[in-house]
């Protein structure tokens, strides 16, 4: 089902790019380089969230937008339209007949741990073609990996237990921000997503309970046309729902100390419509009116009435308030009604909780003994507040097999020259030591080899002496055509954890952690050195 | 040109929801209530980024989806698939035929000015149908109004002269977040765009320079294939620019006191490049090597030669450094070099600036006496990082004619009873006053009559004559039929400047602004009264 209509992310297409990139391609093509071989690196300067990890992905959005990269007569008339009247139209012919044939993407799989400095995609080809491709593999790559980031933190302050659904497409920037968050939260640990699209789409598991639209929308004087239930076994003659759930509200009135006035016929009207619908699945959402005095004794009449009849709750959501109290109250009534009621099946029914969840709320929500079983997130997975961007950039590091690099003034921007290959060493026991990036023709670190390499920054060089090496970056794309298949988005969601797993735990803190290093190989940070010095020619 | 690809929202579809939306209809269909006459409100309840007003946008988004509104028989399986398995085919049968025929949309016009709790859309219809809407038109509207805003209070900073170009693409939400961002912003205040899809699909205006891998492709041993330009007026020989520039050189070096060493040569051959693709649009990226000792005498080598052959360079950008203070520096340069060869156009050409510009750099760049002509802008104003959601909701406020509402532990999330119409109050000179919500069936206020209204959240009514009286919420489908066109973008981005034109600068402020006023007729604070008192019920 996931990936079969395209359509839905039609809007990735190749003048979804910055204007700049047409005009620098004219300016390529008259001076005759279109087809110089360049290369550039996709990579971040800082991770993000103040935390010393990152997440790479959107290599799947990035693979189906380049092949099918074709500018269309629309688009180049388009691009007529708004460069110089003058411009030659042998350019514009140029233009209609580019693809991504000659494109070669070795890139970070999806969901592997990623640090600054190291290329999440690296992209060779006519160079021309690569820089028109800079705009959009930034923009499919950058908010992708940002939320994959985003959701694995949040998954490791969850802890592995609790069940956490994204709930954020409404928050999202547009349709597409929306789906890309749904996909790629899923990838960065979260279990579900309320985004039906993204089921669709892409596979990503989806959930859903109900709004509080659906319980104000009944005010208890509707009549249903059917309100009749069988039995779950489905032995047995029907009952009428309605009628049964009433008398449950006087025994769970009584248990509770209130008033059978007190909650909202509306409110019961509404779960025993959704009950109806979904006699298997029944949920409710607690908070409309009042939880204590009208939503809980609402939800047990029902859940209880259901349960006469065979069937089993399976959740209530809270959406206000002091969410951990609230949830520990109702823990309580469920167990005291599961006893007072013989229903033991209601001690365990999930509560699931949502209202502007942040970091700091979920860790409060995730602590020793919390009864919080479930946890909606939409605004903070999706909008990423803490950091709302990546920053990733898209630097020329050759042409021509020649090394290139941006020098500037600003320490801070300038760039890695040259073709290069990365490797992450691994200690004896498997976790990560640093990663390395070395020029292409260097060979690999080999495992049990003492390396003296130049961290990131440092004045001096160090050696390391690594028990395992790994290949990070790995061939997909040769000359436009896909070399393997791309693992699976629930594959790569497990990578994601996987690599979490063997990242040191200073590392995985979210606060103040320690950073990892990445270091240069001599060879690399010798041409660096050179072309520093050099500056200018 | 605009709108005619429609395929580019193509992700703005019927299963772009939440799960529950469908999990309700379900439970709607099953109570026999998938008829009932609803209407819903989108709004939201806090102005975003501290600030006191909104600006209204994304109806047109809307207005496009509602007329497309079908399930397809891909998407009822879908759904199929994730609803319980004995769920009734009758329900799915109710859903291939649903569409938007029986919906009608009031809503404030594209660029209105928006407060807290006033419509933005007022949707009324089958309860089963606008209950469905609620995510998508939710995420149409929610994001296209945050970054309009944020576009606006940057347009405000900056002041009127001020060029401001929206080039965020890479820092969006992915293609769609990134289109959004581009058509909304412009909407709100910002002149123009990076982004060409929303040129070609919006008719936002494009604009774009050169990028340092540009520059940095250029060694300076390159050999243009025709380094020939012909002089702008078509008259005279064709000179070769490249040995122009060259002798240019020697003069601006002497001239800036420079070595004619030091500027770099692939600079100097990337600019030549650029200019002999756009003689007439020649632009300069002074800082990737060094702006003093490179990047600008490379510039002013090539605009002198340019200008020599009748030629004006268009513009320079800095993208690093202290932005304010280069540009005057580069300002004055122009003016003495300009004195020293005679070439006065030269005083004038535009200084871009760009790299990470927030509000408080905004100011700064804006200040009297700034010499920058043009502010490029991407991540702050794309991904607003001050406030990255809005908030808005989508709450039921009646149904087959009845007012209901949300009462909840929580007054924040109360919401107001009943179809309402809303009003904007004005002063004799046009500036706005307050907006009244009042039911749908009173009589509106009448210019020039006193008015008694309860401001919210006021203990008191207080008394208001308007001179003017605007109706706010348009009606613009009826019964899915669009009643009249909408506006153009570009009328709705005057109708956003004008509105803002008549807010009171003690609103207009962005830090710490009054709070504008929206008050409820005395009928309807009556109705809020009694239903806020009468739960539970």
């Amino acid at each position: 089902m996931a990936e079969q209509e395209p359509e839905g992310r039609a809007a990735a297409r190749p003048l979804l790019t910055d204007l700049y990139q047409a005009t620098m391609a004219l300016g390529y093509w008259r001076a005759g380089r279109a087809q110089d071989l360049a290369e550039f690196e996709l990579f971040f300067r800082h991770c993000p969230f103040g935390g010393a990890f990152a997440l790479a992905a959107g290599l799947r959005d990035c693979v189906r937008f380049l092949r099918t990269f074709h500018l269309r007569d629309a688009d180049v008339q388009f691009l007529a339209s708004v460069l110089p009247p003058d411009t030659d139209p042998a350019f514009f012919e140029h233009l209609r007949a580019i693809d991504c044939s000659g494109v070669t993407v070795r890139a970070l799989p999806e969901g592997s741990l990623a640090f600054p400095g190291v290329p999440l995609l690296q992209v060779s080809g006519p160079l021309l073609v690569v820089q028109l491709l800079e705009t959009p593999l930034l923009c499919l790559v950058s908010y992708a990996s940002l939320i994959a980031t985003n959701a694995a933190r949040l998954r490791l302050i969850a802890g592995p237990k609790k069940r956490l659904l994204e709930m954020g497409l409404r928050r999202a920037q547009g349709p597409d921000g929306g789906l890309t968050a749904s996909t790629y939260s899923y990838l960065g640990g979260f279990d579900c997503s309320s985004n039906v699209l993204a089921g669709q789409l892409r596979g990503v598991p989806v959930a859903g309970t109900l709004a509080h639209s659906f319980v104000t929308s009944f005010s208890g004087t509707e009549v249903p046309p059917d309100p009749m239930l069988a039995p779950a076994a489905g032995q047995g003659p029907r009952v009428d729902l309605a009628t049964l759930v009433e008398a449950w509200l006087e025994r769970v009135c009584a248990h509770l100390g209130l008033g059978v006035q007190e909650p909202h016929p509306g409110e019961r009207a509404a779960f025993v419509a959704y009950a109806l619908a979904f006699p298997r699945a029944f949920q409710g959402l607690l908070d409309t009116y009042s939880v204590r005095r009208s939503g809980l004794p609402n939800f047990l009449a029902v859940a209880l009435a259901l349960g006469e009849l065979g069937y089993r709750a399976v959740g209530v959501r809270l959406d206000s308030g002091d969410l951990l109290q609230q949830a520990q109250e109702i823990r309580g009534l469920f167990r005291t009604t599961a006893a007072q009621f013989q229903a033991p099946w209601l001690q365990s029914v999930p509560i699931a909780v949502s209202n502007n969840i942040d970091e700091e709320e979920l860790a409060r929500l995730a602590q020793e003994g919390s009864e919080v079983d479930v946890v909606g997130i939409g605004t903070s997975v999706v909008t990423c507040p803490r950091q709302p961007s990546l920053g990733c950039v898209y630097k020329l590091v050759s042409v021509g097999g020649q090394p290139r690099m941006k020098l500037t003034e600003d320490p801070e921007k300038q760039t890695l020259p040259g073709s290069k290959a990365a490797f992450r060493l691994l200690g004896p026991d498997g976790t990560l030591l640093l990663d390395v990036l070395q020029l292409a023709e260097e060979p690999p670190p080999r495992a049990g080899q003492e390396l003296r390499v130049w961290p990131r920054g440092a004045r001096e060089p160090c050696t390391v002496q690594p028990a395992q090496v790994e290949q990070l970056l790995q061939l997909w794309v040769q000359q436009g055509q896909l070399c393997e298949p791309l693992p699976s988005l629930a594959e790569s969601r497990a990578f994601a954890q996987l690599g979490l797993s063997r990242l040191g735990p200073d590392h995985r803190r979210l606060e103040q952690p320690a950073p990892y290093q990445v270091a240069l190989s001599e060879k690399l940070q010798a041409l660096l050195h050179r072309l520093s010095a050099g500056a200018p020619q």
